[in-house]
């Protein structure tokens, strides 16, 4: 099992899809193209008052996913006390109408990632951090707005996680039935799902003469787009 | 302090938020509107390979939290082996742009959830656990759909969290910023993120009389209009 690219088994129980096999993929490219579709993870990890989750920012880096907060957060502290963290990202893509209340179900892709993750002290690379941030959620954004002064740039706290292991699960179909099910008289289908951006709203402070700017049009269409 | 409605602070440091403790609120009224507004949340647990973070469907029950699953799912097992749930539950409402990067930021209403959780082996309670997160997801189509056999009842796995202590955190407004930097000629506003049920895809094999049916326009109503 090669751990850079994973591959179509689980590379152990910790990521093993027990439930619905079928829907399982653990190369990283599946994973990958899950995790490069989203912005907004939900993050486990240990605390000393038990698991848990919370929900950040992100933008995957290569073999790596970048998170950032505050350096008195929780979970910046689970980290620096060792602690591994878990991500997940999940989109919706439909809720799924069967004949049988069974077989209702949820279009989704989603992505577990454990590994090793630590606080990036290098200056040079945690501003790269930053800007990889800023560019996957608003392409363009960097050169658009002033970047961190040295105040800023401390009270932040970017981490590495280095992806050790994932799994995705993905279901993209109409229903599943019991084949005696279709004679019933009961709607089957999906309604779709999406998320969308809308109309940018400028608050009242900008200047007359500031137009929407082109990192904001660029993360409506890349998001719109994604989708 | 009411453990039953929560309050103004944090019951226990486990969910006392530290970062931006003015977008805090513990009132279980609060939590209570971001958990009904959403139907897919983030389950943390401790199993033997470390935390796990999964997406899975709920509906809150008053002071509880249904979930669902497979009877040998990871989440049901470590249920069963008494290991806690903590359920996360975020909703993304805009994207926010300001003049500095570090005031970049994300409006959005999340809940964090922790409590005892059991299995449910009343068979009326279980059932009734069924349908109210079909109820919740698509109003209606309890009646709409074949009801659970023996064997479709026995192999799914009912769970009830009691809610035992909650966090929200929200924000709702433009963007923070440094007075200085409002002379920058720099953008700021935020982009409104929502989520959107389009029209319902019916699948191949309905009969042709069948027309979409009134669970499945109510459930679009009611994910349209949560926004």
């Amino acid at each position: 099992m090669n751990a850079a690219t994973g591959g179509s088994e689980a590379q152990s129980e910790r990521s093993r899809i027990k439930r619905n096999p079928n829907r399982a993929a653990y190369d990283r490219e599946t994973v990958n193209a899950i995790l490069d579709a989203g912005y907004m993870c939900h993050v486990g990890f240990e605390t000393d008052h038990g698991i848990v989750v919370i929900p950040t920012l992100y933008v995957r880096d290569g073999d790596s996913v970048i998170l950032h907060g505050s350096t008195g957060a929780g979970m910046t502290r689970a980290v620096r006390a060792g602690n591994p963290l878990t991500i997940e990202v999940t989109h919706i893509d439909g809720i799924v109408a069967a004949r049988s209340h069974f077989h209702h179900s949820i279009n989704y892709r989603s992505a577990v990632v454990f590994g090793e993750s630590k606080e990036i002290t290098d200056v040079v690379e945690k501003l790269r951090g930053m800007e990889l941030l800023v560019e996957h959620i608003t392409p363009g954004r960097w050169e658009e707005a002033r970047k961190p002064n040295d105040s800023e740039f401390v009270q932040t706290s970017v981490i590495r996680m280095k992806i050790e292991e994932a799994s995705a699960k993905i279901r993209a179909e109409g229903p599943g039935e019991e084949p005696e099910d279709l004679k019933l008289d009961y709607w089957g289908g999906v309604i779709p799902v999406r998320t969308v951006l809308g109309t940018p709203e400028p608050d009242a402070v900008n200047e007359p003469n500031i137009g929407v700017p082109q990192s904001i049009r660029a993360s409506i269409a890349k998001w719109n787009e994604s989708e």
